[in-house]
């Protein structure tokens, strides 16, 4: 066991919210409020900027149950942020900050470009011998965090996914008419969320296609393919990642590289509304682009239990694990499948392996023509998308979190 | 009581499918069922199309529960058709195809249109002198049916309308960086699903303006309206109607007028795209268009329990009023509210008043401003968005209903 160290504690959100980042939250926000070490549990206002501003969230002040309702509350209640560390500057006055406040631990929830963050912080306050322990919790719909089986967030958004395409699926086949449907799915380099369309395939509603950015996208045999099921079947539903590319690299989106995030990542988006257009001139069919868009990361309305849960678990481990002596770490899930039967385990990962590396679908979970994922791939997905979320409704609408945020 | 009339029923349903259609279906599938008068329940393929071709699903054969959970699978189980009746060849096939399965009682769920069909179906049996009792069902996410107080699928839609909107603003409001965002919502010629968008505010997550089909768009007044807001907030959330358009009665939407449905309705689209294109140019913001799409229609996961209920309802009362005799009218809504709480009863309205005329929101529901709904509209949709629907779970995924559809 570690020393006790007592101090303050700094909580972040960082990256594209999800369903389940404030569950998360809750996780961390509960378990810091609970450990006689902490003193005070901040929580910084836009991630990483907050600290750098000063502008911390004092939690000891709200309301309890208010604090529980984050576990239904969709997108990063204290505000997120994709600030990149730029310099030395800035990492000394992250450290100013924490000294201003004695604060002693600090949690940043977010994908690899925060783990990225967190690890500098990490490796910094080691270097100025200032004593800090600093856990990362994991979050991404797009589940390309290394290190992990698997991340909060992708199991909410891969639950909503599946469900909204079986429901698409039902709608599109209404008229006797024919239709072709191009579904968006989102996933910048890795194809976790397109491949989750494929789970509406256990409720009989699946996509004929699914292409993913794992695979060389091919134009030719893309078309070939769409209008061969729809000459079939008089219908076809497609699932496309918006981050297909040609086996130049170069993206099938009309990605608009100069409005970029601050990492440098092009802003993608209107793949289907692309390939739609070059559909209908080839088939004459009547084809709709639907771009799930920002839905499929916030749909909370349709979070799975099983996604809120280990996202709670996962911020609960953290501070669980820093009070404990554990530092520059990232907590990650182990699974285990025992009698058949899924569970959930936590291991610590050092920040160095989940910070700027992208998780892929195993070539070997995709089919060989590359248009569909394997059983491999259901039977992976599948425990995620489980349990049906117990959220409090007011006026037919979700009860979300309302909290004071009082500045400190 | 008139005359008790022994024979068979074709039920059809007709129109774009909503969340609830099919509960409305369950309504009229299982009282014909119970109903000792009706000797086979037969639904129609793509509606009126399978009469037309007598293609007509024996629904005796299928299994109870399978029928029930029609009350929560989308769209149109038996197949939809947007065909118009286009002359007295076709009137007179219907008969023959009535006579040969001695049918004489038909059901028609749908919208303006599909209740013209039903007026003329039920004036050619009369004029003919073939005994046949003949009921509109109501069903129209679009809530433009004259005759009733609201239609069955509108409650549904915008139960889900209110609920992405708060999502999405949670999402929107994440960085501190700014964005705009237009939300587009269905609605050819009437806001209310749009206008339903406002419902988010009761849970403070309000669009900041709402642009709606009723109120003619105004250019330069919008880009100046989001421009002030957003100067204003760093944010601004824009619910626009596919259906708004210019003084000139032309669309704001780059509807491809060709493309057009059977009836001569543009297929409209885009519109939240093409006015993103400009805000961006004009206030050089973030700006995300978002397409409600088709999920606003079938995301029967989140569909109004008190609007599922009201379609059972809608559908059972059409047969119980066919078996007491009546034909030549539709099933419409009556509001009661009874010291503050409502209640829904039923009444017949003459399908000549509900035939192809729509029901606009009146202007004084629409605040000065044209730009935001006032209070009275909020009164009146909140009720038809109350209650979590009861639907069965199944991997994780909806339990929709597999039926046999045995052809006759």
């Amino acid at each position: 066991m570690a020393d006790r160290l007592i101090g303050a504690c700094i909580f972040g959100q960082s990256g594209g919210p999800t369903s389940v980042i404030n569950a998360s939250a809750y996780g961390v926000i509960r378990a810091a409020l609970d450990a006689p070490e902490i003193t005070n549990v901040y929580a910084a206002s836009h991630g990483i900027l907050g600290v750098l501003s000063d502008t911390l969230y004092d939690l000891d002040k709200e309301d309890a149950h208010e604090l529980e309702l984050l576990m239904n509350t969709p997108s990063s209640e204290f505000g997120s942020s994709r600030y990149k560390i730029k310099d030395k500057k800035d990492l000394c006055r992250i450290h100013e900050v924490f000294e201003k406040h004695n604060v002693r631990y600090f949690f940043y929830n977010g994908g690899n470009d925060s783990m990225d963050t967190c690890h500098k912080i990490s490796d910094y306050m080691v270097s100025v011998g200032y004593e800090c322990r600093v856990m990362g919790v994991p979050k991404t719909i797009d589940n390309d965090l290394c290190g992990t089986d698997h991340c909060p967030g992708f199991g909410s958004a891969a639950k909503y996914i599946a469900t909204a395409v079986a429901e698409v699926f039902k709608d599109a086949h209404v008229y006797d008419t024919g239709t072709i449907t191009i579904i968006e799915i989102m996933g910048r380099n890795a194809g976790w969320l397109a491949g989750a369309s494929a789970l509406s395939g256990l409720i009989g509603l699946p996509p004929d296609l699914i292409y993913l950015p794992e695979v060389p996208f091919d134009y030719d045999a893309f078309l070939q393919d769409v209008a061969s099921t729809y000459k079939q079947q008089n219908y076809c539903i497609v699932a496309v990642s918006e981050g297909i590319r040609y086996s130049d690299r170069t993206f099938v989106s009309d990605a608009k590289v100069s409005a970029s995030d601050g990492f440098g990542h092009a802003q993608l988006g209107g793949t289907a509304a692309r390939l739609s257009a070059a559909v209908k001139m080839q088939t004459g069919a009547k084809v709709r682009p639907i771009e799930l868009s920002l839905l499929q990361r916030c749909a909370a309305h349709i979070a799975s239990q099983t996604d809120i849960d280990e996202a709670v678990l996962a911020g609960k481990v953290a501070v669980e694990s820093a009070l404990a002596g554990e530092s520059g770490k990232m907590v990650a899930f182990t699974r285990e499948t025992l009698g058949g039967a899924y569970s959930c385990n936590t291991s610590l990962q050092p920040l160095s392996i989940c910070a700027n590396e992208e998780k892929k679908i195993p070539r070997e979970w995709i089919t060989e023509a590359g248009t569909n994922v394997t059983q491999e791939f259901i039977d992976y997905a599948l425990p995620l998308i489980q349990g049906e979320n117990k959220r409090l409704v007011e006026n037919g609408l979700p009860r979300f979190a309302r909290l004071k945020k009082i500045i400190v």
